[in-house]
């Protein structure tokens, strides 16, 4: 895929002073991060990194995405409430990874003391790459699904009026109105405003799990300024302070300081070094609560890579979601290849994996970004893992390969830096359950991340990808 | 005037956690400025201090302050094209002072030269304070009138989000609701927008007279943003560059880097420290091009203070605004008491001053803030410049008495800090003329500037006022 951009590239000194106005256009729009020196503080703070120009995006494969996430939101509504399902699934992870069954334990506390949450929410992002094929056109393949504390929906609502300055500059008012509105902040506002609606306390509030060091921390202030602008009150604590301030009444309504919680939006919690003891036991207390989870654990259990795996097992998608076929359908289309590495199946992708070690990519279970291995280190992992029960806690993927492109990265302290990239897409999507019926589901936009082609793996707060735009063509 | 927020100011924990949320919004909206320590470069940045609440302001005086803007456009603009009144007034002045003395050598050049500019641009800002009276009622008095890089409008734009933020975080809903929308930024940029228009060159630009050292281009780049979006490019350039990059042709349109300039903004050139050798070339370039220069040299000096006082004698509006009884009453009911120090009409007025040092203030003729004499100081520069000529470069004004009240200021890297404060009320004006056609003359908003009462002069730039936002009453 070529860009639109080749020659704007050319000019050093054009560059860097268009970097320059796009850079305060950023700071002005609140395309903020605060600085890994001060991650706790909010006095000094610099700009999200972001590419100089929005990147081309086929519109088929952006208009694939948005007409599939609905389907997604279903299918990781029906694998949470199939108990079943997760326990077949996770049997073989749980054995080897403490994190998963530590999760998993909780959800089975939870159902045997049966479930008092009565509104589900699920805020997730669907993401994406595009596989370049045979005959040149590129074909949408999912990554990964988050199905909790998916991020950057509030700074990828504030990077289009960035992109659009950038060419507006350039005098390519065309193209500068090409570039799509984006405001999934105020989509993910109105799927919690909607749980702490049906939850039905006009004075309860939503209780944001926030970690103690936050960079990304205006990310999410700007789904708590789009709750605040509907009355809708926030208060931020960490798990700590849930151990120390939380409780629970006896018809299990949680309060935090004396106040009422009606959803619980989890910005933390996703990682095993965000739990100490102490913090399992928050979780536990949240999970056994009558306030809305977003996400709650089975939930959170749906999106694990093992659980991805097993979904795209012939069979799998139309089990749990019966009579719907085009939906299936259209899910099976962004599927990239998946192999358990279980002892029944695993031998064989092993050998394909080590034979051609270059279409493979290895991924344990975790989220967050910065954890799989590629080519000689995958091959590596492959030979220690073989004869090892722990290789039941990975799972191994089709390597997906996207043509690259040229942009131009900005980040606070580097100068402005033309490389060969490859774009990540996601799609945001929201829906609320309340008991059986689905109150809510849709999609509310979209997060392109860039990366240089030198950095295999990783998101953007851990310094490799980018905020970008889509440019349709 | 009592606050409606006293029993908010007692609660320390619950100010600290609103000063967060207040200063995260701040950051988020655009309320920014560069730090101290980096003041050329965007990569940290921090907020531009600010109060957490708003500070009440008769509606009365608001809407007064309002309503004389327009008269003040018409009286700026009319002092600026009668040169006989500008050189009868400053011709004290010059004697003494430098700086007004090569301001009004380029003006008098100009004029020599005859004026090649036929699209006159005025963007000022007249500020006051609101002096207590004896029978409580507060009266609007103006405190001066920039005619030259009036600056805040942009960041005043960005701020009433911040203090409706902050209301509804309280539960205050309906006072949120009355915080004025204020846009500023928008107005000056029509402004510029109608001399380019008028200027009547399509591909012409804007240029931006910036200063190297810029910790508010956030402020300015509002401004530019506004611009662009009407698709009108702005360049930013300092004095240094349009000396050696500045040209005229023969018939002194003005070109910067082979592009033509249709409008030049001055955000430098207000100080005599901004001015090289170099750097008045520089501005006599400008002054002498066909471009609209805002301000020209002549609505630059019409701002001085000495003007200023000269304005508040017996018949001056009358001459000036010659059949505009009303417009002539509503300017003199907004001045203070206004005294020469010449030798003619000044021992009078020094020995009052003497007398009642706490009545007065003593000007010099400077812009930026910072150079007021009160009290001790007063009366010790009164002595000393009573028996020289250079006390003819001074204004003796009355000193206006606000009522104080309280309000929380917040700067970066000080703690909120609940002080006695007093606030300063500023208007901008707009108004574009062509040739003897005024084609624009127009009120654009608002500016509240509040400061502890410990701090007697400056800017919010100069780190002792802050912005705020009129809560009306």
């Amino acid at each position: 895929m070529a860009t639109n951009w080749g020659s704007l590239l050319q000019d050093k000194q054009q560059l860097e002073e268009l970097a320059r106005q796009a850079v305060d256009r950023a700071l002005a729009e609140g395309v903020l991060l605060r600085t890994s020196q001060e991650p706790t503080s909010s006095e000094v703070v610099s700009y999200a990194p972001f590419t100089l120009f929005p990147s081309l995006v086929p519109s088929a494969l952006l208009e694939q995405a948005y007409a599939v996430q609905m389907d997604f939101n279903l299918l990781v509504d029906a694998v949470s409430q199939n108990a079943a399902f997760l326990e077949q699934t996770l049997s073989s992870t749980i054995k080897q990874d403490d994190f998963t069954a530590r999760l998993f334990d909780i959800h089975k506390q939870v159902l045997k003391e049966g479930i008092a949450q009565t509104v589900f929410l699920g805020l997730n992002r669907s993401d994406y790459m595009f596989q370049r094929s045979a005959d040149g056109s590129p074909a949408l393949k999912q990554i990964e699904i988050n199905t909790i504390s998916a991020s950057f929906g509030g700074l990828a609502s504030r990077t289009p009026a960035v992109h659009r300055h950038v060419l507006s500059v350039l005098s390519k008012t065309k193209e500068a109105g090409k570039i799509l509105s984006n405001n999934p902040s105020k989509g993910l506002a109105l799927g919690i405003a909607k749980a702490w609606e049906l939850y039905g306390s006009p004075n309860a509030l939503v209780l944001l799990i926030a970690q103690e060091k936050e960079r990304n921390i205006f990310d999410q202030r700007a789904i708590e300024n789009e709750l605040l602008a509907r009355n809708i009150h926030v208060i931020r604590r960490t798990f700590e302070d849930i151990s120390e301030k939380g409780s629970l009444d006896q018809d299990r309504r949680l309060f935090v300081d004396g106040q009422e919680i009606a959803v619980v939006y989890f910005r933390d919690g996703y990682m095993p070094r965000q739990y100490s003891l102490q913090n399992w036991e928050a979780r536990l207390l949240l999970e056994r609560s009558h306030a809305a989870k977003c996400p709650d654990i089975a939930t959170q259990l749906a999106g694990t890579k093992k659980v991805q795996q097993e979904l795209s097992r012939p069979g799998m998608l139309e089990m749990l979601l019966p009579g719907q076929p085009e939906a299936v359908a259209r899910l099976r289309a962004t599927f990239a290849g998946l192999y358990s590495l279980d002892v029944v199946q695993g031998d064989q992708a092993i050998a394909e994996a080590l034979a051609a070690p270059s279409r493979f990519v290895l991924k344990p279970q975790r989220e967050g970004g910065g954890n799989n291995l590629y080519g000689e280190e995958m091959v590596q992992a492959l030979k220690q893992l073989k004869d090892s029960e722990e290789r039941a806690s990975y799972i191994l993927m089709e390597k997906i390969e996207p043509e690259p492109f040229e942009n131009c990265l900005l980040r606070p302290g580097s100068p402005a830096r033309v490389v060969q990239c490859i774009s990540e897409l996601g799609i945001f999507g929201v829906y609320v359950r309340q008991e059986k019926t689905l109150v809510m589901n849709k999609h509310v936009g979209h997060l392109l991340r860039t990366k240089a082609i030198e950095h295999a793996d990783g998101g953007v707060a851990a310094g490799v990808a980018v905020l970008d735009n889509p440019y349709p063509v």
